[in-house]
């Protein structure tokens, strides 16, 4: 199936281009973005232009940040076209409620990606935890916004997230592997005084689960998941790539998350289904809502 | 029907306990409160003593503010009684989407009021704009926070929402008489520098509708909302009490918000079913998520 790449950054390239060429299921056809290109693959510089040139690509995956996302992906699934996104699914709860509303109007596929979901540990720590009790868990999510966002200042801005863009990731986590539904308790938040959003937080769920999230921390990232049970602990290491079941490694399948998102994708489209889970997304409303805003030191790149 | 009272201060008394009284479905059989309870009733200041204590009253009303409400509530729903919450129905989205969870599992009624939505003129409205198309919209929501929440540290405390606090009645309102959804687009928020919640917010909608809520205006409040369309704009006056089509004044129902929840509840305990509405709280989160926050000046009471 043809599908075509709106917005061609710093995500698009790492991870959106090569999945899609290693895909057997996809040919990149188009790409839709005011800067980036890709070499060989027709270019729009804008939707409109795209969406009339070339109505046999019905499938358009995108992959800005979410403020300027939402019209985008509106457009497209007006114009009858699938639609992936890349996470967060959107700047408000409210406009991907709106969107998902349009594509069940219009029968067309809407995928709210969660990437970290697809890390090869995440459905063996699920099925584990099955049939256990949580009794606790910890989650540090801690790198350096200035490795992985470099000079990207709307990741400060409103809607941009601030640590919270890398820690939904471990909320995607956290939600897809639970038994029963967590939610938070409280939140501290710190906010650099010259920036909108937090560069990091501390949050307290029930279950017994804690999180720290921090943007500060030079050197390697810290993605660990660690959540406990009467029968001892699953433990995710590095973005859930890696396993441990009671202190012991687990064998998992091959870690190939962006490759598993474009796969899932051509399943929904083939039978022409939805998938939409706000349970990350909730969970970081619900600590903006909450959470108590400590000012910290000032932030430049 | 018994009913019981949790959470005896100032919206207890000056709305719950008079609709109480002069309702026939309900009779006010106990009350739970640390601090405050009601003469000729019978009181019990710790929620699990009132559970062993009167099985024969099956419905709760909860009146506190939402950040301790939520494990009240969940005790009773726990106990297999009916539970009735207050505005805002809780600190997070995600714990009242436990709370319905819960709710829905025990087979017992949930019903997260809105009371502003009872205002006599809300329906009209609704009707009126049910077959036009909304152009535009107006809301002022303006008070005096020293009038209304008199000392109340918690209203600018962490999951107390500020200026949300009555800025909600509002949105309820336009989540109820719009028929299309509404979200946000724009927000800012203006937060004292000694507070954690906003005073003030400005609130950029789709459709063309915009809001101001601001607590720093002495004297009579302004609580008015005006959608515009292209026959016309319907007003909704001091909080929807009135409400003028094309200028012209529209004879309404008698004005009695909470007597008119009270109704529902009984009705929904009656039929064995819930009334969980979260669109104004998404609204909320979302404005905490995506607005710009100002500093401004101190608020001291």
């Amino acid at each position: 199936m043809k599908i075509a790449l709106s917005g061609i950054g710093k995500i698009a390239r790492d991870q959106h281009i090569p999945a899609l060429e290693a895909s057997e299921d996809w040919e990149l056809a188009a790409t839709i973005s005011r800067s980036g290109q890709v070499e060989g693959v027709e270019h729009f510089t804008d939707l409109g232009a795209f969406l009339e040139a070339r109505p046999d690509i019905e499938v358009i995956s995108f992959c800005q940040p979410p403020v300027p996302r939402y019209a985008l992906a509106r457009q497209a699934l007006e114009a009858g076209r699938h639609v992936m996104l890349e996470k967060p699914p959107g700047a408000t709860l409210a406009e991907v409620h709106d969107l998902a509303r349009l594509a069940g109007e219009r029968g067309r596929t809407l995928y709210t990606t969660w990437h970290s979901r697809m890390a090869a540990g995440v459905s063996v720590a699920k099925d584990w935890l099955a049939t256990r009790e949580v009794t606790g868990g910890r989650i540090d999510w801690i790198e350096d916004v200035k490795q992985w966002h470099p000079g990207q200042d709307w990741v400060f801005e409103p809607g941009g997230l601030g640590v919270f863009d890398p820690g939904i990731n471990a909320l995607s986590i956290l939600t897809e592997i639970l038994p029963r539904p967590v939610f938070l308790t409280e939140a501290t938040l710190e906010v650099p005084e010259n920036r909108q959003t937090p560069i990091a937080a501390q949050l307290q769920f029930t279950q017994g689960i804690e999180a720290r999230f921090d943007w500060r921390e030079a050197g390697p990232p810290t993605w660990n998941m660690e959540i406990e049970t009467a029968e001892g602990s699953v433990k995710l290491i590095r973005g859930g790539s890696r396993v441990e079941i009671a202190g012991e490694a687990v064998e998992t399948g091959p870690h190939a998350e962006y490759p598993a998102l474009y796969e899932r994708m051509a399943e929904l489209v083939l039978h022409g289904t939805q998938d939409v889970d706000l349970a990350p997304m909730v969970l970081v409303a619900d600590a903006m809502s909450l959470g108590r805003r400590e000012s910290v030191a000032a932030f430049e790149w």
